[in-house]
């Protein structure tokens, strides 16, 4: 089914325990297709990038089967810009700038063959953007992902609140789980977000894995234990991509099978963060991704029968 | 199969952002015997008290099926008794009193019946103390499982790996894992641990659950999302009442089996933390633990057959 994908395709400069990159390719679209790609046969994207966008990239792209019909090219602007560091627990980062450009007036544009879509993902934009977006469709996807972070919660809760509303699946982070709800315990957390209208919510707790909610159920998936986390950037995108690539393809957003798209999205995001920026994602295979998931399966598994009671 | 166990037998004073207790009953020796009695029939204890311990916490061990032929009474002296303050986070705390008392001089016995032991659990004690009861057993026990903290690896490191080398399974939390390896990874980490000696590493994480490694496989074993923690003391000792006494009852050691025996563990400490002390581990049913093992179940399990490649 066919999947649109909004967000960011950006500039990255990374500086990580390992090493420190110049100006390379990211974004949240960017992560999100690319991951998704593994997945889907054409993922649709909307979103800017200024003449300095290098055509490389956009081939690089391209060549993942993502359709850049909807990525409107600012030839005379620049194209956002974030630069961090990340600090040697790698759990935690600094940002040293943020470059808005394009993206400051950034007025998401539809096309008109992206109306048919089934599945959306939205990447961390603003709301009352993310809003807009699901508003230009002309029917109702069958299934919208937001992903969003604490900086909105800080400045516009109450447009992020209400875009919230409109959405199928809520994706952020513990801390931002913690923050949106006021609850510590993220089973608290979740139950008060779910209120807000989305169906389901997956809360990412990087290294320590990834939550699933809805109002009766809850899985959870690890995180793979890497030898080295070379650079979690986009690894939460990439978390997404892998998701709704999964879930687009399949066609099933039944909570059974949102379970297996969970570990196909930290399958990705396993990957996403053992080299920097893209660079992992842009030559997996699809026997690697395979591995990855075997990793995952035995990684849980466990063969307890309660049929006839614990067996001691 | 039979267990015997050696740990503190204690006196706690807890602050939790629920509440406080005065001093309760505690001790590494007490939550592991009480957890482990779920499996086992019997457990033999090797522990001291002083005069002040009350008959009541002994007689309920005793209840619990926890032989106290090894626990040596010294009625002119007190008992072993720790205070601490938990932070609201419930993942660190202060200590606010640590009165060794009987402790400071307590050199374990092993009652002459005790010495058919299968399986040894060594609670958290001095390194010297752990070894001179693995070398007070005639016969080398099927499996010796071990426990330690930070603490050792600051005053005592040398004396701690002597004694880590002769153990088929260490026990610790991730920032120890960290700490006696030199290795932020904890898959790195764990590989520096298991050169030393044993087989076997659980790296216990809180509430982000627990890892079990051997040199080529790693488990993973969730902590169930709980609406509260009232109190995380004795958490990671009933973990290993669980694992050690699902092992002893099976009597098999292979690594499947370890991965069911983590799964039991993490339920028991679910239980542990929901009430202050021992309390909740106290009056525990077989029902309820098997409604919670199926909990485990549900939350980690998902199918996804790999057999003809990805299924999208």
């Amino acid at each position: 089914m066919s999947l649109l994908v909004i967000g960011t395709v950006a500039f990255d400069a990374i500086e990580t325990p390992f090493g420190k990159t110049d100006k390379i390719v990211g974004g949240a679209a960017t992560f999100i297709s690319l991951s998704a790609s593994n997945f889907v046969k054409k993922t649709n994207i909307v979103s800017v990038v200024g003449g300095d966008f290098p055509k490389e990239a956009m081939e690089m792209l391209q060549k993942h089967n993502v359709n850049l019909e909807g990525l409107e090219i600012r030839e005379n602007e620049k194209t956002f810009f974030w630069s961090g560091k990340y600090h040697n627990d790698m759990n935690t980062r600094d940002t040293l700038a943020t470059e808005l450009n394009v993206l400051e007036t950034f007025d998401p544009k539809i096309p008109a063959n992206y109306q048919d879509c089934d599945f959306l993902m939205l990447g961390n934009l603003a709301p009352a953007v993310q809003k807009k977006v699901i508003n230009g469709l002309h029917k109702r996807p069958k299934l919208i992902v937001m992903d969003t972070m604490n900086f909105w919660m800080d400045i516009a809760l109450d447009e992020l609140k209400s875009t919230i509303s409109m959405v199928d699946v809520l994706s952020i982070n513990d801390e931002e789980a913690r923050q949106l709800s006021g609850e510590y315990s993220l089973v608290k957390a979740a139950q008060k977000i779910l209120a807000l209208g989305p169906q389901y919510l997956i809360i990412k707790k990087g290294e320590h894995g990834a939550l699933l909610f809805d109002k009766e159920n809850v899985f959870f998936a690890p995180a793979l234990p890497l030898e080295d986390v070379f650079d979690p950037t986009g690894a939460g995108d990439t978390f997404a991509g892998g998701f709704i690539g999964y879930l687009a393809e399949t066609g099933d957003i039944s909570f059974n099978n949102m379970k297996r798209a969970v570990i196909y999205g930290s399958a990705m995001a396993s990957f996403c963060v053992e080299k920097f920026g893209t660079e992992r994602l842009e030559y997996l295979t699809q026997t690697e991704l395979e591995d990855r998931v075997s990793q995952f399966i035995n990684l849980v598994q466990f063969d307890i029968s309660l049929v006839d009671g614990i067996k001691v």
